[in-house]
């Protein structure tokens, strides 16, 4: 794609019908990305995070690192995610202060669509950065860092600091949890609208942190890319159905209050602004899930397939009446579908922020290793994940296609402002 | 995205200014998909490959299933890939046959964005298609399919129909080749704009296939999307390097007749128009990479990291001049660069069709299992991979920092017609 022409098209130089022909239409065969035009028209200047912002960056564009909260947590969801942990090799808080200063610095740059630093001119040394996104769009990358509670144990002095709602998970029924799936010193999730963009974050962090900490797990995962979709719905996970109808609407600031943000007023008070990850990497088991009847799909979820509304109703984003009941007195949604135990009455909310993922094939089943890199943030798993999850390990229909693989609850730091650093409020 | 406003476009009833506002320009927010409204222009009634057709589908619309050669061969490349080998289990060669008409069906109905066949009315029944990739455009798909040298074995009859040119891969210098990336009666390659899209293909192609076959692995890799770059620069690999510069032009017909597309009078007759897959997973030491000079890698790669010219000169599509020295007598691209040895003085040519793949963490050795999926098509391996890659073994500098890991070479089979099948020419 021509630059020139992109520009002129901003510049009104070209007629809507060579904007369309740009686009593709009249069989040109050129190509305009997601948000082609919106990118160049983007200001590649970093704004900064205000309190009451979703981060919403414009297409393709920059989502801005700094402010009162991180990025990546009521951020519009972006079309992929690559999230590592690392376990901290160092031994001294000021070597873990330094790392994650040279995290925030990097990082910043990188979501504006820069290496980690600027290169230097001796070509004798290694390239700074790795390369791999050189000349590639922001994309609307989120980096988000966030504390397990092996961090709080005795290596740093820091365990009168654990926050208390960073709990150890507790096992839940029908769990199969994974070693190597687990936990981890410190979580980075980056999404992105680009996998190679979300990559080269990761590996870039891994290789800042080396002598410092390691990687302990890495998952990469999708949702099917905006530009497949150009109507906007709500994505379908790989059980085929509509996966988010019901997320709360964390663009209004007193539900993120509400639902998502720690407060000042909560405990301890460097968290305030901050939020707590859940990650469960859940794989299906598709296989079983093929064979069932749309019947049985349908009343395991408790909505429609093809609309997504719940059983008996027609639109997606109709109510959810868990009491209504059919002509022989029936629950028209069942108790124990994933919507009616997920729902809790209304009174329990997380914001739900996972992804398919798609690992190749299981070598001890011969079966695809795929599912849902499920991650949620709330204001405290106490209150919110764990007994919505203690419920649905308990009675969800869906735990018949499903295992829980992996697991792990992180404390999402505050945001930083610029001259701050990512965990300023802590060490 | 509101389909009526697309569909205004397209009848000229907005005016360029409202269609640059849809496109996200002016801050409204609004997202058109990569070919957004090209989608929506793209007629939906399938077409017939011709020829001489590169394969080039609008943006994100249909790519025809069905023609002389199969798509996905030289069709430009899309942004993603998932690929997987099957094993026949099937013993009877007519299971076979039904198994690929089977799959030539549900593939033509996939390529233009729907399900596998007809839902039916009867909801005690498994749904027909597993669902994820509903209402989801067609995402410029195509599968291809391939038969490797196993299928030929004494199983079904067709031991002395194996090609000439589909001989068992020799070892390599350096090769260490896992059994479970290695092989497989049958390939099948899917690439399109969207991962889910391509996951929903392998998934559903796996499904009709029980109790004829069973996956023997999977793979998915990416390239960035078309989206990051509105400029459509060559690609970069996980190297941070460009590849791909020196691609032949396949969209010329006499060139894709030397280079890929198996000939008539080539042997045997059934595969004039057909190609030779070759898949290699090759793993980069990525660690080791990263700490190696810019010296070190430019001399690898025998180009400039930055603009991809070959070492010496300034612009990615420079000559490569392979014999010319400095002043001190030395060639200014070492004869043991991957860009020298691959050059075959010319005279040799395969068209490279790989992707990046990032697969986590390699539970043994705790460092990232990431690399390049490569794929070539020839028209003959003998002549044209096997000593390529046997020369590049021998002596090529990258080998330092690359493991390939998997292999497979495949026969591609010639295109079908409408009412024809994949493979009807050899069954």
């Amino acid at each position: 794609m021509d630059t020139k022409r992109l520009e002129d098209i901003a510049n009104k130089k070209m007629t809507r019908r060579d904007a369309l022909k740009l686009a593709g239409v009249g069989g040109m065969g050129l190509l305009v990305g997601a948000g082609g035009v919106g990118a160049i028209m983007q200001p590649k200047s970093p704004a900064t995070n205000t309190a009451t912002s979703t981060g919403t960056g414009a297409v393709n564009g920059i989502v801005p690192f700094y402010g009162k909260h991180q990025s990546g947590i009521i951020t519009p969801m972006q079309d992929f995610i690559c999230m590592g942990a690392f376990d901290l090799t160092a031994t001294d808080i000021a070597d873990v202060r330094k790392l994650f200063q040279s995290w925030t610095a990097a990082s910043a740059r990188m979501t504006e669509g820069k290496g980690v630093d600027d290169e230097s001119d001796n070509p004798h040394l290694p390239p700074v950065d790795t390369g791999e996104s050189i000349g590639l769009d922001p994309m609307r990358m989120t980096i988000t860092f966030g504390l397990g509670a092996s961090f709080f144990d005795d290596r740093f002095g820091l365990s009168s600091k654990r926050p208390a709602p960073l709990v150890d998970m507790p096992h839940f029924n029908s769990d199969d949890i994974r070693k190597e799936w687990e936990g981890g010193d410190i979580v980075v999730q980056v999404c992105a609208n680009d996998p190679q963009v979300a990559f080269h974050a990761i590996r870039n962090l891994a290789r800042i942190a080396r002598g410092k900490a390691v990687l302990r797990w890495v998952q990469d995962g999708f949702q099917r890319t905006s530009a497949s979709d150009p109507a906007g719905s709500t994505p379908r996970n790989l059980m085929g159905f509509k996966d988010g109808s019901n997320n709360p609407k964390v663009s209004d600031p007193a539900a993120a209050d509400e639902i998502v943000w720690a407060q000042s007023s909560d405990d301890p008070s460097w968290m305030a602004g901050g939020s707590y990850m859940v990650m469960r990497r859940i794989r299906m088991r598709i296989e079983i899930w093929d064979r069932s009847s749309l019947d049985d799909q349908e009343s395991t979820f408790g909505r429609h397939r093809q609309s997504g509304a719940p059983l008996g109703k027609t639109g997606e984003f109709d109510d959810l009446e868990l009491h209504r009941k059919d002509s022989n007195g029936n629950l028209i949604v069942p108790s124990t579908s994933h919507v009616a135990l997920a729902n809790m009455e209304g009174k329990v909310k997380i914001l739900r922020r996972g992804y398919s993922y798609s690992s190749g094939m299981d070598p001890k089943t011969g079966q695809l290793d795929a599912g849902l890199l499920f991650v949620c943030f709330n204001r405290d798993p106490r209150k919110q994940f764990i007994p919505m999850q203690q419920k649905l390990a308990a009675a969800d229909q869906l735990n018949e296609y499903i295992t829980h693989v992996g697991s792990g609850l992180f404390a999402c730091l505050p945001g930083a402002s610029e001259g701050g650093y990512i965990g300023d409020t802590l060490f």
